[in-house]
């Protein structure tokens, strides 16, 4: 992976990241696409229409199904879903852990039963990245032991002494492959836990930050802890992270948790949250969200957001998007989802360019401003 | 309407028709887009991806959701879907009598219970006429009384004798209502029933061909009756339908239907089939139809069908198409439509070809010779 600090504005950044597939600029949001597609779209949807640099697959997933070795077989996630640009895969552990029944942490790794036949499965530091390597994706992610907020004291420092362990465990791992020819083409990143435990979340970004990885992640934010004491975790933790290395932060958010957690020096962001929202009818404007079902919108002849490009809002109007959702029709599905995330790859663009021009107060000012905030 | 029977090659023909939105050639097949949208698709997708020149919408869908009113509001299906090109609406009189509970058929018209919320409605000759103005559709149907098969003779005579004389009452409204200066660029088609009683339909034919209908469609077949019974009824109506005019099989049907009612003399035909089986993971190709979710497909490289050009053929494999269908991912149900849908629009065309070629013979062979009969 390449990586530039191109600018700072603040403890805003602008980086350049080049990986084996493509070549972004920060802040970037991720969409998520859990089993190879991002929810009702395809490879040229990703391209064509939203421009995404890169996406996010869910190891879990696919390592259930269609298992990694199916899609080495087709070239890797490229090769499989044809989308030819960036992937980031997560470790799997999140959802081992939130998806699957009865999942336990040990020491070794995460034990856990899969969601799809019951089957029980083992992810180990080195196990995931064996996965990743046959996915072939850009950005690999590391297995780290996850805890639900609010959590004891003890838990949290067990689950920082897991994570250095098996931060350790994979770096080693990963270099002894890369030796050997393998994932080559892969960068790696590291996570840092520690819940909302200023010492921990310093023990472990410490820790972390001394070892070799291509990026630093910040996890299990964004589990039901108030936003104040994301966001201040997020900018505690600053000091401690590389400069000149990507900082990722994992499953955020809403689009005032991207502008906060950018001011606060966060590169990278992924979340379900444009696409799920789609799907219940929310989108996301420059004024705000709203949800289209409302019985105003049915004689609506208004894009949804007018100061909108995104395809949907060139072609369809708010009272056919009523109608659609209202008959559950499948249509719907894609045309809210390309408006949520063009909503959200324009959100990160806009704030480059503030970025870039020196100007990130006044355009999260104005962000507010628009919201009626 | 403007209508040129082209070529006719033994009674399969070539006709062109041009309504105030577009002009086509037929055979023709006219994807269903039951709410003002083909399921998971737009309108984009049906121009630019499979460039359909022609959709049917449902009235009894939309009559009562968003309701005519909103439609004409937003200048009819054209303006409200953003599909430019020809609409035909059916009468609602089939869904009325498939969708709601205790639908009744008087002399007057057909009373039923909307499937949405319950309210009672009358559909009559006239009333389904007024909300074809509203929807501003290029092909309107007339209300006809339709009767499960297999049925008595005494109520296949009922049926047709209420058609008939809905069928007068329908041409002469619309003719009125045309003096009026509404519906002037609207096209109107009368229904053929009779069940497979050969002596009613031809008594409903020729009566319905001596009024001044743009077209004739033949109504209530493909309703469990066997296919050669329905080959046979299509075949015995072809001496009493004007050349001159349009004939419309509706509701039919598969490939094999297409090919068989085409060399009967069949000019447009609809079905619910192509997007239907899309959605349970059934593809139509050239060489027959197959389940994509079959263990077979997992690590398959190839496009559904090798010979086909279409967006999902040009793109995706059959494996990824298989794990997207397991997945249950939305994804899947756009790709798999497109797909069959060409297939179906791809039927048309060939079949159109052979017949100017004079080899729809040579052609209805090799149909069924690639199919392995």
């Amino acid at each position: 992976m390449e990586f530039k600090l191109k600018h700072k504005d603040g403890m805003a950044r602008v980086c350049e990241i080049t990986t084996a597939h493509s070549t972004f600029l920060t802040p970037v949001f991720m969409p998520v696409g859990t089993v190879g597609a991002v929810k009702s779209l395809d490879a040229n949807d990703m391209k064509n229409e939203l421009d995404a640099k890169i996406i996010l697959a869910n190891t879990y997933h696919m390592y259930l199904r269609p298992t990694s070795k199916v899609v080495k077989d087709f070239g890797g996630l490229h090769g499989f879903t044809k989308f030819d640009r960036s992937f980031l895969t997560d470790s799997g552990g999140f959802q081992a852990f939130s998806l699957s029944k009865n999942s336990k942490h040990f020491n070794e790794g995460i034990e856990f039963k899969s969601h799809i036949d019951g089957s029980h499965h083992l992810f180990t530091p080195k196990s995931v990245l064996d996965t990743q390597y046959d996915f072939n994706s850009d950005i690999m992610m590391i297995l780290d032991d996850l805890v639900a907020l609010p959590a004891t004291k003890e838990r949290v420092k067990i689950s920082v002494d897991r994570t250095i362990l098996w931060a350790k465990e994979a770096i080693t791992y990963h270099k002894s492959m890369q030796n050997k020819g393998i994932g080559i083409g892969q960068n790696i990143f590291g996570i840092i836990q520690g819940g909302t435990d200023y010492e921990e979340r310093k023990r472990c970004a410490l820790s972390l930050n001394e070892m070799p990885f291509d990026g630093l992640a910040i996890g299990g934010l964004s589990v039901g802890e108030e936003n104040a004491l994301m966001y201040e975790t997020v900018q505690n933790l600053n000091p401690y992270l590389d400069e000149n290395r990507p900082r990722y932060l994992m499953g955020v958010g809403t689009p005032e948790d991207l502008v906060e957690n950018v001011e606060r020096g966060v590169d990278m962001f992924d979340c379900v949250m444009p696409t799920r929202n789609a799907r219940n009818g929310t989108f996301f404007t420059s004024f705000g969200k709203f949800n289209i079902k409302k019985a105003e919108f049915i004689n609506d002849h208004e894009a949804i957001d007018p100061a909108c490009s995104c395809y949907t809002c060139r072609n369809f109007s708010r009272g056919y998007l009523n109608h659609l959702f209202k008959a559950k029709e499948l249509t719907f599905f894609r045309l809210a989802s390309l408006h949520n995330l063009h909503y959200y790859l324009e959100l990160a663009r806009k704030m480059r360019e503030a970025i870039l021009n020196n100007s990130f107060t006044q355009f999260k000012r104005n962000f507010y401003h628009l919201r009626g905030k």
